[in-house]
């Protein structure tokens, strides 16, 4: 059985929650998913920060540090022994009789699991089909939270239809993945959703605009529609699970995987080397 | 201790929950509260329909028929000895090994629990306060799924600003409340948001159409904005929980309780009292 920290212990049986956990009834609660390399944390950092920026802009006040956080996760890498994997980590604001307002006093509840998954090395070669689908999410998607019920609708529409993920639209833009964030390539030149309320700022988003800066390729914060989408000379995806992904097929449209996508590749294949 | 109905059974001991749930980790779920007077459900068939239409929306296969789940209230209604109060009942997909994409087979999760609640006398005779707020909300809000944040930051954002409801704003035009309908009166006619994907078709809201057409009032499912809603004769909410209920300020500016929302409240309570 593998170790789990759970509210402030290490435990190796199966946790539970209770049912009034305001995570399970209202998605009251926040997440990261950070990966793990060589038994080495990658950009464990900066999913921590983001956890911090998340709780805040929900007001559930962590008890943790970002170095607490970060020596939790050393710890169960260690003892289950996790060479390529992930980490889970989800705090909710916890238990209370069920009310849309905050409980005047409730413990978070925090739950830190690993497991082993190997690097999507086929996706990542060959590239993956993808579908766009309509985004229908909140207004602060910039918030890593529970509420993932139009990202999980989107997953299973992409799934349905033989596709690896959505690529979502609002009013015409081109936002992000359901699970992670999308890039063209137009004339050497890398365009992404600027970070606002419609995307989550990607830490996998965040390496890839350092590499395209280290090896100056234009990194260009600037929306796009479904025409610049079509018209583009490559099209990528990033985050934590699929790293930088090449889109080979959007809806009936094929694409070539691109030199840029390629050194993309090859820069962040360094940051891993180099942990 | 109460009686828990919990996964086709009945139980008395508190319930734990899997962290595997995708409730937990998703929002993956739907949910119905149901009001009791006088020890029997009110309006329990049009609740259970609604479950039955948002399980199909998000593909839940429930296992339950609408008169199933009633006997199931009827029977802790009788056993928790609940005069007034409310039914809470929740299905989730079921337990998985995270993944956005449904999982190929899962057990749905249902947990249904009776709770004694007085009814809100004092804001449906004085009225309530309340405030004006973005809708943040995802774009299927006529789904009744466990994806709650954005209500819950509206409803606590009220609660901060010593109001008991937020009235949400999207694109300048007047949705719903974060746990309620909202609607006008103008010069005799009651005007509410229509129900499309942008608010929940509350069950309280159809028994008010109702007696709306009952009592010749022109009931109007047509959308308004803010300079509608200030200019409004007379500004109600409604919900399960505080049934008619008039609004007497919204932000600075008060309104009197007015004759259409008192004839609307008479009507109701002969619903309940024809039960």
């Amino acid at each position: 059985m593998n170790m789990i920290y759970f509210n402030g212990e290490y435990v190796e049986d199966q946790i539970t929650i209770s049912p009034d956990d305001r995570g399970y009834q209202f998605g009251d609660g926040i997440y990261e998913v950070i990966r793990v390399y060589n038994g080495k944390l990658f950009t464990a950092k900066e999913h921590f920060e983001r956890l911090l920026r998340s709780a805040e802009e929900i007001k559930i006040e962590l008890k943790l540090t970002v170095a607490d956080y970060i020596a939790i996760c050393e710890r169960l890498v260690k003892e289950n022994q996790v060479e390529t994997g992930n980490i889970y980590v989800q705090v909710t604001r916890g238990n209370a009789v069920r009310n849309h307002i905050f409980p005047e006093s409730s413990e978070p509840v925090t739950f830190i699991y690993s497991y082993g998954s190997e690097r999507p090395v086929q996706g990542m070669r060959e590239g993956i089909k993808v579908i766009t689908a309509d985004d229908i999410r909140w207004l602060r998607c910039d918030i890593k939270s529970l509420n993932l019920l139009g990202n999980v609708l989107n997953k299973q529409k992409a799934h349905e239809a033989g596709a690896a993920e959505a690529i979502q639209i609002r009013d015409g833009i081109v936002t992000e993945g359901a699970s992670s964030n999308a890039y063209i390539v137009k004339d050497g030149a890398i365009y992404t959703h600027p970070t606002d309320n419609l995307i989550l700022n990607g830490i996998t988003r965040q390496v890839i605009k350092q590499c395209a800066e280290e090896n100056h390729i234009p990194f260009v914060e600037k929306t796009f529609g479904m025409d610049e989408l079509l018209a583009a000379d490559e099209v990528l995806m990033s985050s934590v699970s699929i790293e930088v992904t090449p889109v080979i097929q959007i809806d009936d449209r094929t694409f070539n995987v691109g030199p840029v996508t390629r050194q993309l590749q090859a820069a962040f294949e360094e940051k891993i080397s180099s942990l």
